[in-house]
């Protein structure tokens, strides 16, 4: 039997509601301590590692380690009928074992139920190496959001260089060139939450597809700070971190310079 | 000649927009007493009743009883053209009997009067016998149009059962099943906005088009609570207030058993 | 060289959202005390003129008369890429004459520079002569938008009537007609902002295209009054005000005899 309580549905829309247009069938994998999801987005281009450590829910029991496998598109419906305040409960019995149930409850006197049928997914768990990233990047979330959905009006690519100085991210359309600059902010204070914070141990300079990156931006709302971890020729990783013990992170190679020649 | 005056358009707006998608022209009945509207939907399966006492109105006078028939789309568009707070007068005058005019005025300088032509309308109108219901359920009008949102994302149909201990609304679709259950609160003080009240002489199990409830529940913003009126193989009757002297009720007969078998 | 800094890039914002749907491509004309803007719409049917003193920009400098050829909406979308409360710089060098930057900064640590090519626009520059007006109507932007908006509803065309007592505004369609009318407030106080004032020499009565009339107060969140100059005959003139030193007019002629016959 499994079986996790989280203090407010909110949470798990903002997480869905993050990778559903990347995966729509996805298989959450628990175990005692945790309930992660790893899964590769439908064009095997982009990778999606979710954790939810048990310290996140308010009761968390997992008796053997399951794979339940889920629409995210279903769920994303599913969790829509929950209000954000709500209690969600998540329970799967072993003895009912096709499918899974959310409960969804509102302290006055309302209690949803929703059965989803499980589904059969083919779960090839990929190893993510050990990697050292030659540059960090953390800033707010709604920043880098911003930075992509302008990069995007003008250019299909997103070019990072970060340097000891700063970082720029850049895009070249027909007509327009766009280029924002960010500038290492060393007076900040380390609570300040528009900080903008760049750890540079060699430079680095890649290209991405901006289309994947709007789509990661999506887990904005997860989380106000976002943490982009890049090393050249190596897929970078944009990490929102949730709560205290879970993250949602994406993986998304650089583009190669054939492509670059051939826009 | 027939004159009445809101104190406030956003009233009749809000009417109109519950009725507007159900019924597109409707004869507004006016008489000494009382504006009334009585009509089928186009496809005769739903009723819509309407009835706004003259203690709604600043002024009303009605000097014989007489019938306005009004394309409901022409007055929806209409009444966009007021502010929720300007007055609103409804006028008729007896000597240029082929239009209504419309006047919304603010309290500052602006005044807008706006003429509908009338149509003709077979009023064909329909005597709605007195009826015990075995179950009246009385609750938050925001809560009964969520749960009707929400069983409408997979199913069809939306059962209502009710038994002494509570009242279930649930729906079934493919590979999701819902069910959304209210228990009887009897602690909570009457004056308990959140309250649900539910009154049961007799267990009741219905079964309806939940498309036609999501029409019902345009109505949520005239009145902060909605009565549901039950009984087995009787029209579900729902009901808004309006004020203290009027309503806008829905009459819609249960799915029969042959249907449910088919689904 | 040609440098010009906005203390909000709102403002900007604004402006181009107001006639980018009119005017496609446009020159903005640079002299050494504004920057102008004058074009025709793509049917030639009404005309644009912009004008913004030196006093609007924080920093102005024009060393010799440019004329700058811009895409609208490119430049729109490049202003959807400033947040309003960035300065804005706008950047010409001389020996890089194929392209103007705009530089948009935020007081944290962002700078985004977008570099937009030049185009070649045939400047015809049309001379406006000077006109006395029969009469002068100045009100509210919000309630001469709204106004349009309704007329728009049902009508092709908007009648204003304006005479010592008041103005009408009128529309007519097939079912409806809609008529909205300002009676001239002395007693308000002259710095009561819904204040409705109207300066007739002569009465008017003039029918425009609404459809105009509704892309014209796309200027309306510009300032919160806009004043409407009135002649039998002659074109209108709709015109914002831009902070102290500056404003955008709009001309249309009214439609003549004829063509209202043929309605």
């Amino acid at each position: 039997m499994f079986e996790a309580k989280l203090g407010q549905a909110g949470l798990l829309k903002k997480i869905i509601e993050a990778v559903k247009d990347l995966v729509t069938d996805a298989p959450f994998d628990c175990t005692e301590t945790a309930m992660c999801l790893q899964a590769m987005d439908a064009s095997h281009v982009a990778l999606v590692s979710l954790k939810l450590e048990n310290g996140i829910f308010e009761k968390y029991r997992c008796d053997r380690t399951i794979s339940l496998g889920l629409s995210l598109s279903d769920l994303s419906k599913i969790l829509k009928c929950a209000k954000n305040e709500d209690t969600c409960m998540i329970r799967y019995e072993d003895n009912e074992s096709d499918s899974v149930t959310f409960t969804f409850e509102d302290p006055k006197c309302r209690k949803q139920d929703i059965t989803l049928k499980l589904m059969d997914i083919d779960n090839e768990h990929l190893g993510i190496p050990d990697q050292k990233y030659a540059c960090i990047i953390e800033m707010p979330s709604s920043e880098f959001q911003k930075t992509c959905r302008d990069i995007a009006m003008f250019s299909d690519s997103l070019s990072i260089t970060a340097t000891k100085s700063g970082v720029v991210f850049s895009g070249k359309g027909d007509n327009v060139s766009n280029t924002v600059t960010y500038t290492k902010n060393s007076t900040a204070d380390e609570d300040d939450k528009d900080r903008v914070f760049i750890e540079v141990k060699e430079t680095v300079n890649l290209n991405f597809s901006i289309k994947y990156m709007n789509h990661f931006t999506k887990a904005t709302s997860l989380s106000e700070r976002v943490r982009i971890s890049l090393c050249n020729d190596v897929p970078v990783v944009i990490e929102y971190g949730i709560e205290e013990d879970g993250f949602l992170r994406f993986y998304l190679a650089p583009k190669i310079e054939d492509d670059k020649d051939m826009e």
